[in-house]
């Protein structure tokens, strides 16, 4: 159900409304049925909200862990509230990571014309250069093949590999990230028959890919992703959890206190979460 | 003419063919007129074609700083073969910003839906936390309102300026340049009375502009402002330096050694720059 106080509930009546999900599957939901009525959630103090988030994050995590559910759709929850109630995940991916036993998740953010999965995810600018190594980005690498191949069913994806730096560091004279890091992970995933190439200067790597030419853009950190998913696919792109061992999808969207209790919020990127979820779970289980 | 080696010649040529080009000004080319015979640039060496395209960047701000020309209009150069024949600069903007005795050139770089500006430009990502500072981003957001307003006939644009960090910093979890440099450079530019605003999570900022919020970004680094002007604008946006004590645009495409030479290269890129420059001339001498 995500933050009670943010648009997570209404998101989720508004979908579970529409036939169209309930023709495709069995919705649970976790959380408090009691926050569907907004007037009741507005006197939760902050730490309530963030126990709350974090409690029904939990639920649902030992539900799938069991195989009591076949995937998990996640609403949007606050970070502060989280870390207020005592929670140290910087999002939802890092605490079902935790929740999971695993390390090493990346991101997918999956759109009709885009698809980019993220190297690093809540780090600092300032943090990047220190945080890419050959390994790190070749687990990358091999974590978007395996995903496109056994969830999208693309039998030999095309994997671009974006560059750290501007003009793919032009040959050293922008940085060397590139011919020290990027470019000996490519050539390892490539010994590895994976189909992927780079690195690409990053500032028209995304045109190239949603032009055809590639099936993923493996970026290096948050934004050098998202803003070109974003810009293409607002609020109708899914986030997808790679590395788990189970299937997680997301709404691209933040709880958005602003407009919450207003009837006001769009249902679209829910509906999204949920249909692909259930695709992804059809081919995960061979039902397709 | 840019390296006689790139395809700078063919666009050129293509793009002074056209009428609306002819109709609409004066075009002097500052090159060997030889070279639009590919034929006769193919024995050039690296060192020879970075010693020519330097000595017409030379000799075209030569004309424009005595007032002879109106504009400058930039086709592809190779940074490589400039640093070959000795020209120390990582860029075009950066050598006619040494040619005019300036410091503190900016990049715009405007398509039909977005234009962006860039605070820092050929720099390492490892770098970009270092090299902020408050004065340095308020002087972009100044030289971005006066540009709106002197050459494209804002009377009161509004400015987003773009974080550093993925969202925003989440309130100093993921960074703290937000807090420390960018805000309180936003904070300023209002004090100014320049309707600025920010900072703003980069992955969200470039759509609520694309959609009439802001009439510019400010970009902190050249991949966070040129990749989603790219895939919004491929190859149709133009580059215009902020800062220069002359009007000059740039094609916003490389030298395609790969192609050139084939009679494929696309002018539409040098037209808008062409154009682009007209227009500005025009407003900059009242005669719009």
């Amino acid at each position: 159900m995500g933050d009670p106080k943010g648009i997570g509930p209404e998101v989720i009546q508004k979908a579970l409304a529409s036939r169209s999900i309930r023709r495709i599957c069995r919705p649970i939901v976790f959380g408090d049925a009691v926050f569907f009525n907004w007037k009741k959630s507005r006197s939760l103090s902050p730490k309530e909200c963030g126990r709350l988030s974090g409690f029904y994050i939990e639920q649902a995590a030992n539900a799938v862990l069991k195989g009591q559910i076949d995937a998990v759709v996640t609403a949007p929850i606050s970070k502060e509230h989280l870390q207020r109630a005592g929670y140290p995940y910087p999002g939802h991916t890092e605490f079902l990571a935790a929740l999971a036993g695993v390390r090493g998740v990346r991101m997918m953010m999956a759109g009709p014309r885009l698809k980019v999965v993220l190297t690093t995810i809540h780090e600092p600018i300032r943090k990047i250069p220190g945080l890419l190594s050959a390994p790190l980005i070749l687990k990358t690498i091999e974590m978007t093949d395996a995903s496109l191949k056994k969830w999208f069913g693309i039998r030999r994806p095309k994997i671009a590999v974006a560059a750290l730096n501007p003009h793919a560091g032009e040959a050293g004279i922008f940085g060397d990230e590139e011919k020290k890091i990027i470019a000996p992970a490519v050539a390892r995933a490539q010994r590895k028959k994976i189909h992927a190439a780079g690195p690409y200067p990053p500032d028209t790597i995304f045109h190239r890919a949603v032009q055809g030419e590639f099936d993923a853009v493996v970026a290096m950190y948050h934004d050098q992703g998202l803003i070109p998913l974003k810009l293409l696919h607002f609020e109708e792109a899914v986030n997808i959890t790679l590395g788990l061992p189970f299937i997680r999808t997301s709404v691209d969207h933040g709880t958005a206190f602003d407009i919450a209790g207003k009837g006001v919020a769009d249902p679209a990127s829910m509906i999204a979460a949920i249909k692909t979820a259930v695709e992804l779970a059809k081919r995960h289980h061979g039902r397709n």
